[in-house]
């Protein structure tokens, strides 16, 4: 999800570098009333995803987020909630370019701010609906525009570009091998795209979408193109929030940690569970008492891993369950992304017709309700065998249980107790 | 899903029209071993949504598909599970051109196909990786074609396209409003097209893509240009085949029919909950027995409806649940897409101890099994209600699972008892 060699390699350690995130966009290609980049994905907002992607990068020292005037209270609540720092927001213009020079000047003019940032040797600029940027392709425009004055990211084209006559019928089609998407992120020496924003004209600040054309047009900088991945796509569509919930699902799914008080019976479901897994996620293994001792916890709730499931014999799995979740609490783990975590109830029972009561059923949903305030998706699973023959099946059936939900992370489901 | 005017409008109905899918893809920008159009959606194939597109369309005589050699068969069999009819498979080329102009072919030349279809007026060239393609567009593209030899579907560029230097560095970027993306469906006189084809240099055929410019090139036919939709877009890279499951996940998910036997306290609940759901998705209530008159349903069944919701006292639920799977099977419904039946287990109780025994829960998981084969996504939800006090709440939470389980179509869950 996020590597952790994310803000420890040596980056474009030299320069002073800061960001330029426009956010002002209507979002009327979505069809709907929100701005895309205020859309929630996994119950947060996208541009918060984009401000976090910049934020993990620790030679970026500044974040400007541009927003339309009627956006700024929203954008401060999420910089709050989400404890995001170094951001600086700054109210945009009615275009683009007007916004993303209003950004700018942040760095340069003393009455634009109350707060003059420190003027960076480059600025990136990068678009708030393009969350899944990455600190390689951001290092990279970087030290090209250090080198060229400017540089962005490009991607091959998806279609034919075509030009169109006056009667509406095809005039050309362009050779498309010839030419290339023009992405984000874009960086520039901060010197020659404030200079290029304070030429241009005001046709340009209303109709232009391009930087790298102004950094051309009045700067004489031909900017250094770039080859981008996959990932540097915009969020345009509907589908395209479809997609990106859909991504960060599956980046949240890569890993599980498996949590497993020392009993013996439980230890052996545990590492069959475990090995039933392991062939389709990454298995993080912990066999430990919670209440004696959470050193351990500790190195991982540092990790990456958003997906917990705790086994225990079904008489305490509940009180066990609450001490993982006061420890999940304590850990910031579930600030950005929601928490799945899966209570497997294990019961051996030579008893056919044994039964679930409704008391502990409804015990099960009310506490789920309120670790969700938590952020933490709480499930039930039951996992009971009478015979060994057995065991293999629920083992196989209870990890497709934990898949599933962690694939899912349906926040309508929680506090069910579903049946290995 | 189907809009039911789909193959009733008048269409461009005087003219004979076919379509050539060309569906030799190698995917390899989706990263996988799978073609992008041989990849699953709902269990399902791409390019059988693809096909389907077309096949409801009743104006469209003949569905040429273009596969590689080595997935004729894969196509054979697609065609064979999901009963599509008037569809032609021909063997494909090494590039996609030499792929159309094979499909082509088979209605100009008799040694090609053992059996040589009805040349068309007019022939639609479509992509077996854009599913959502509907009526509209294909039937305007026909006309236009009809009336200026080719035709094509449009949409504005997303991101600004430039053309690179022999540097690496940026040579000059085109004004976006002046260019388009050329999309699919196009659609072509059939004469024209195949003569370009047929005209055409070894160069164009292993190295073009635009079908619009080989029309243009070698039979002077400057295609109509038609604006299409945000509908059209490629499935391309692994994103957009999330974006499709869940694009059709939610087309899926826009009705339900809500299924009661006749019992008093039964239609109470069942009418509460219609309220209830009402409100988010477009609810079908039927107050029926279902042993006794199945004439109504029927009429459902026609229709299109991938979701059931069937409300029994709970001692009858099993059983009533599974006379509307044998009702659901004789049906053509659960062939192209999988069906969920939700089986709402009523209880009624005084009793705060009651419980649920493990065999039931087993008979459950079981049956659940049995009608996954049958491509019925069986759910349960144990609605247990004490107080009049409580009802409302118990609904509420009942209509969220509903429609959790009918959005999610999970069928790792299948066969599990939720509690309302």
């Amino acid at each position: 999800m996020e590597p952790s060699s994310g803000s420890r390699g040596p980056g474009p350690a030299a320069a002073a570098v800061a960001a330029v995130l426009p956010a002002g966009g209507s979002g009327e290609r979505l069809g709907g009333a929100t701005p895309k980049q205020f859309c929630t994905v996994q119950g947060r907002p996208l541009v918060s995803y984009t401000v976090r992607a910049m934020e993990r990068i620790s030679w970026i020292s500044d974040i400007v987020v541009v927003v339309s005037p009627e956006n700024i209270e929203t954008m401060k609540s999420i910089i709050e909630k989400y404890g995001h720092k170094r951001v600086t927001i700054v109210k945009g213009g009615v275009t683009r370019h007007r916004s993303i020079f209003n950004g700018l000047k942040v760095f340069a003019e003393n009455e634009f701010s109350s707060q003059l940032l420190r003027k960076p040797e480059v600025v990136i600029i990068h678009d708030a609906v393009r969350p899944f940027v990455e600190e390689d392709i951001l290092s990279k425009v970087v030290m090209a525009a250090k080198d060229h004055g400017a540089a962005g990211a490009i991607r091959p084209l998806v279609s034919t570009v075509i030009a169109s006559a006056a009667d509406g019928c095809l005039d050309h089609s362009l050779e498309r091998a010839r030419y290339r998407a023009s992405e984000m992120p874009q960086a520039f020496l901060f010197d020659i795209i404030y200079e290029a924003y304070q030429q241009c004209t005001d046709y340009d600040l209303d109709y232009g979408t391009e930087c790298l054309h102004l950094a051309l047009k009045y700067c004489k900088t031909n900017a250094k193109l770039v080859e981008g991945t996959a990932d540097l796509w915009k969020v345009t569509y509907k589908r395209d929030l479809y997609a990106a919930e859909s991504i960060i699902k599956d980046n949240l799914a890569q890993e599980v940690c498996v949590i497993t008080s020392v009993k013996e019976d439980v230890a052996q479901v545990s590492f069959l569970l475990h090995e039933s897994l392991k062939s389709r996620i990454k298995v993080e293994a912990v066999s430990i008492a919670l209440s004696k001792n959470d050193g351990y916890l500790q190195d991982i709730f540092s990790g990456q891993c958003y997906n917990f499931v705790c086994i225990n014999d079904k008489k305490y799995a509940i009180e066990e369950t609450q001490k993982l979740v006061n420890m999940l609490e304590k850990s910031n783990i579930p600030l950005l992304y929601p928490v799945v975590l899966i209570s497997v109830h294990l019961g051996v029972s030579e008893n056919t017709s044994c039964s679930i009561g409704m008391e502990e059923l409804t015990r099960i949903k009310k506490f789920a309700r309120e670790v969700k305030k938590k952020n933490v998706l709480l499930y039930g699973i039951l996992f009971q065998y009478k015979d060994c023959l057995l065991l293999q099946e629920t083992v196989n059936s209870a990890a497709a249980l934990i898949l599933a939900l962690i694939m899912d992370r349906n926040p309508e489901l929680i506090g069910q107790l579903l049946v290995a």
